[in-house]
């Protein structure tokens, strides 16, 4: 069988599973043929797991001169995405890259138009989406068949991090080390699922708050309001700062209601006919259309990471479709980033957003904050 | 038995119920021994309903001028509930009035500085307080063992209503005729229920969208943020335009959370120890702290306007508490016209607001209203 051979940049808590998944043989497909990280302690901890003859290189340049690499997998913190994806697909590798696509998304724009030029594969690792409820939730919103989105709601307060976790890495909860809290460290994923399930708003109006919770420069609070291009409205509420906290995206549509609680289970409420049509020809005062209610059914067991690498083997050996397309990574980081620009400037923000505007908030913010990076 | 004579002033929709439960025999302690109503249709109904001998006058003055009268039961559009409210305590009558206490809190607060001196009692029509899940819900929150409030999230897109349902009544869905929309004529319990259990908010940002879903003038569709004076934040989203819509309020607090659903459904979720306290103190990173979860059965059969109207009487027969005083009105108002304001006029609202400014925008509105009250 012919294999893709990868290298991992990047080998802490997340480039560490990745590597475990391939050694375990989850990735049939990828053979892992060196590893990258400027820690010596993920390098010593890569000897031990991989063995004295590894390849393990002490930077992601030392690893993008390697004759034998075809790709690379991302995994370092979330400022280097582009400038390490750019440089990957410059030397003719493809790239898999962990989300968020990166921190700013006039960054992410420069990096997508040279992946676009580049010929080469891009992806994501945006693991949830083979999460077979949000698939299904996925399939039946542009199936069609239920109608338009009217409303969105997703309370995602569950994120709970205790005030150990920030004070792990100087760089966590900084504007310098993370550019964001919440919104870009645990977010990125459901911001990925709902512009991939409910598309993009035109207009956000948020309302951030910075260290609620924890003793951190970055935000760990926030509501956000949403308008959708055909007036439908919509709401994101999240924290790390709560528990038990609360996991529940519902949408409505025309024709019915989809709610998923905690990731693992979901109901669908179908109408006999859409509920505009039905308020407009009922003669009743408080009468509602008919609804039925069923809890879906679908396999709780999804191949997560390991998926995601093996449809991006299966892209570059054979063309087939990826879990999730490297360009798409931006929708998600614009809902981010209009959020933080909402709040910031306190006053509704349309999308498109003046992105250099964007950049300079952020980096006022980040020529103050209390860790300084190298990026 | 000592019994409290009663007037009912508007035998409408809610009235003629309230009618129908006297004479049912819900409610031992009151006499029904006259109604009003400016309507011939009404009075038909009341002589058909009550006898041809029953005293039916034909419009409230013809009742306050009765010598028969211990108090009366107010159940007309709300621009007159204050109006009718005051002139009754002038009278020397007790008062119960129908939701919402008024359009607009300057009015709502003349009614209760009268209402204060005139030493009568003055009561409020929120039955749903008598909903055994939401006492159950005031109790825990306010009796303090699960700390103080961090979070609140109501969703009530429940409220559907046809077309047919606006075209009834010329007034209806008028800033003339209603003064608003969901917000005057569906949320006032919810915002009576939001404000009893979780106390009021101390700045206010939403988003109101007039006709949305009907052709009226008034919102149909509403989401708005509070933030509260200890910090907690807070959302609140209505509609009468979506179905089969959603009737879900959570409340998180320092050691635990809240979920009413369908007004039926409670669960508690209660943590050993406050979340705040536990994330300073733990080591684990996403650890969180213990939670069990139960499901608190309550009686579902609640007295409900009966009730409210029995212990109407219990208060001016022996001075027993009321569901709901009638100066707690305006709490409800106040969120229903700082919702209002701040979507009026695009911007965040602190509470108290300016009541004359708001009486003014509401005017506004009101000048150019396709309905004309006599109000």
């Amino acid at each position: 069988m012919k294999k893709v051979r990868l290298g991992i940049i990047g080998i802490g808590l997340m480039g560490s599973r990745h590597v475990k998944n391939i050694i375990e043989g989850k990735v049939p497909e990828i053979e892992l043929v060196a590893v990258a990280d400027i820690k010596q302690t993920a390098r010593t901890w890569a000897a031990e797991y991989l063995g004295a003859d590894f390849p393990i290189c002490q930077d992601s340049n030392e690893l993008f001169n390697r004759s034998d690499l075809d790709a690379v997998l991302i995994a370092v913190p979330h400022y280097q995405h582009p400038t390490l994806t750019t440089g990957a697909l410059k030397k003719g590798l493809h790239v898999l890259c962990e989300k968020p696509a990166g921190v700013y998304t006039k960054h992410v724009r420069e990096m997508n138009e040279i992946a676009a030029k580049s010929g080469k594969v891009f992806a994501l690792m945006y693991n949830q989406r083979t999460n077979n409820y949000y698939k299904k939730m996925h399939e039946l919103v542009t199936g069609g068949s239920l109608g338009a989105i009217t409303r969105t709601s997703w309370i995602v307060t569950d994120w709970f991090r205790s005030e150990a976790y920030y004070a792990s890495g100087e760089w966590r909860g900084t504007w310098d080390g993370e550019g964001g809290g919440v919104l870009l460290n645990q977010c990125p994923h459901n911001f990925d699922l709902f512009q991939w399930i409910c598309g993009m708003p035109s207009r956000v109006r948020a309302f951030c708050h910075n260290g609620k919770w924890h003793n951190i420069e970055v935000e760990d609070d926030v509501t956000a309001y949403f308008e959708y291009p055909n007036g439908a409205t919509g709401t994101f509420i999240t924290t790390t700062g709560e528990a038990p906290g609360t996991n529940r995206f519902e949408i409505s549509l025309e024709k019915g209601k989809l709610v998923i609680n905690n990731s693992n289970e979901l109901f669908l409420h179908r109408l006999n006919t859409s509920y505009m049509e039905f308020s407009k020809t009922t003669k009743g005062f408080f009468d509602k259309p008919e609804c039925t209610i069923e809890k879906l059914e679908v396999d709780n067991d999804y191949p997560d990471h390991s998926g995601v690498m093996r449809a991006f083997a299966g892209r570059i050996l054979r063309g087939e479709p990826l879990i999730a397309e490297g360009h798409e990574g931006i929708n998600g980081l614009t809902l981010s980033n209009a959020i933080h620009l909402s709040s910031w400037l306190d006053k509704t923000i349309e999308i498109p957003f003046d992105e250099d505007l964007f950049l300079a908030e952020l980096n006022k913010r980040r020529a103050t904050s209390k860790y300084k990076s190298d990026n």
